[in-house]
């Protein structure tokens, strides 16, 4: 009987076993906390094999058939920034994770939380631009909950997104399959989300604005895959903790050293002055609509050509290489000729920015 | 170019539909102004075969395979309750979506979504009773996702849980092959839920305590298939809006009209005493671990004792039947030998019962 304090009959829990009492910011952040609240308390309770795996999304096999399936929400500050809003973005986002394992998108579901007196013609104009999100990235919005909370309990807005993809080739595309003298592409400039969600956010204006990348990576990863086949080792969209927490998770999951060259990733003008300003660092900012991919050298050339001629990836770049050392580290030959280690964000740069 | 006010840009959005201009709390109720919300805007814009409908969960065909999705969002307050609290419910509610067309639940998502300070002692008790309920109910939580939002932006844990399921069989379990003289069944006694989690938030103590019947009904759900295979011809677990909201989706659904008899409706003593209490009516208190079934007459008695046989459906009852007029409304035989409307509620009984 869990009559009185339901607390009490708790009593005998394991105590958490992350080193803080209370959630931070930073356990959001996609960043060292982020990983340690993971590892520590969800894989710990939640244990399987397919959750252990830590993708963007998981592979199930139903009846011999390869399903992924993946969630995320979305509590953006602010819902309308320069170049998307909350709606749009949660779309994008999730058809972005189900397709870096290589799987069509199939549909999606959708979950609001909507704060009371929240403006009706605005959750229309994020509903719009959901199905407009989805009616580009070919999947339906095929089911759906709303709750209301009484006003104060909830900022606005929040919505979740899960998705299901099918995996329509044979071979794996996951970070244990990078091997040593594997390259590291990356799609476009970085670092445009995070700096046009914070612009918004703070009312900054810059002489050029920037807008965020939120777009569908699908069709750029079925160019991608047809390309380079089972070549393609890895995609990763860099979203949270950005291209920096990307590439860390690679090495950690590979076993692998990965060396990127600072000169050839490619980042705005605008972004570069923005993030100085800041004092970010763009390798570490939010993107919602580039993919990293780590592909087999001999192959490189090809699906770089492909992803150029994609309209996602106009500017994708050769960006690194996955070294031979077997220390799991990120490291970047900067512009001035040194070497400096790319290490996971401990916590939060950029807080509520998906 | 979305520089500047983003909302600008919106001007030529066609306008809500709904009568009301902001988000009322009702309009997460279960009732009629959500109904009116779903309908005018998210199946105005989503429009497609699977979401219009309007089951609990949604049926896509992949390579000749039916599965099952679904969603829910949870922010009930108290997260904790007599009985349980808002983790296991989270994980039964959206284990019960999937099994209400039958299905077998495969796999749950989780996405949190945090309140900044939230202690971590408590989030490693949902945590633990949800890892609990998924291996009672025979899932796994496969994928999630975690946000942090700043203190005072969010109620302390709102918690979406999305399913993946299968199904087995050949027929199809839905409100619209209802026909005139099927039997209803509640598997066991209703408004549990909504009056414990109700009597933790208003600080009442009953003298027999109230406690939530949050359980996953995927074992009741196989045992009954198994019973009446395509004789069953609906199920739904009665939840927001409680059971007069499923009766009257079934009768719109299947264009039928549905008799319930007042004194074969099973209700906890200690149930009614704190509905009289309150002013409310049980029949539009939510459930979390009851489910309601229309069966062909023939199979009725052998459903039902199958249903009794299981420990979640001791109290089982026959309710009612669906009468023969082409009106679509339900109707109750009160105790004292009327007749009432059960209408679908309008707004709000009790708001975050879930």
């Amino acid at each position: 009987m869990k009559d009185g304090n339901p607390l009490e009959n708790f009593a005998q829990c394991s105590l958490p076993l992350t080193r803080h009492s209370r959630v931070q910011l930073a356990h959001g952040s996609g960043g060292r906390m982020m990983n340690e609240l993971i590892r520590n308390l969800f894989l710990e309770a939640f244990d399987n094999p397919t959750l252990n795996q830590m993708e963007d999304c998981a592979t199930l096999v139903v009846e011999g058939k390869r399903l992924t399936f993946s969630t995320d929400s979305y509590v953006v500050d602010p819902i309308f920034f320069p170049g998307g809003n909350i709606g749009e973005l949660a779309v994008n986002g999730t058809v972005n994770d189900l397709s870096m394992a290589g799987a069509r998108p199939l549909c999606l579901s959708v979950g609001f939380i909507l704060e009371e007196g929240f403006p009706m013609q605005e959750l229309n104009i994020i509903v719009d631009s959901m199905q407009a999100a989805a009616r580009q990235a070919g999947v339906a919005i095929v089911t759906g909950d709303t709750k209301v909370v009484d006003k104060g309990k909830a900022d606005k807005i929040f919505i979740n997104t899960s998705g299901v993809g099918v995996i329509e080739h044979e071979f794996v595309i996951s970070p244990e399959r990078i091997e040593t003298g594997d390259c590291v592409l990356v799609s476009g400039t970085i670092g445009d989300h995070g700096i046009a969600v914070l612009s918004q956010r703070e009312g900054l204006s810059f002489e050029s604005p920037i807008e965020s990348d939120t777009a569908a990576l699908n069709g750029l990863v079925s160019a991608i895959v047809e390309t380079a086949g089972d070549r393609v080792r890895a995609l990763r969209d860099p979203t949270r903790g950005g291209l920096a927490a990307t590439l860390n998770e690679f090495a950690e999951q590979a076993g692998v050293s990965i060396e990127i060259d600072e000169s050839s990733v490619p980042v705005q003008p605008a972004v570069v002055g923005a993030c100085e300003l800041l004092g970010l660092d763009p390798l570490y900012v939010a993107n919602e609509g580039k993919l990293t991919a780590v592909v087999a050298p001999e192959i490189a050339d090809s699906v770089l050509q492909r992803m150029r001629e994609h309209p996602l990836g106009r500017n994708a770049a050769l960006i690194g290489e996955v070294t031979s050392s077997r220390r799991t580290f990120v490291s970047m030959r900067t512009r001035i000729g040194g070497v400096r280690i790319v290490d996971l964000p401990v916590g939060e740069q950029l807080p509520r920015i998906c």
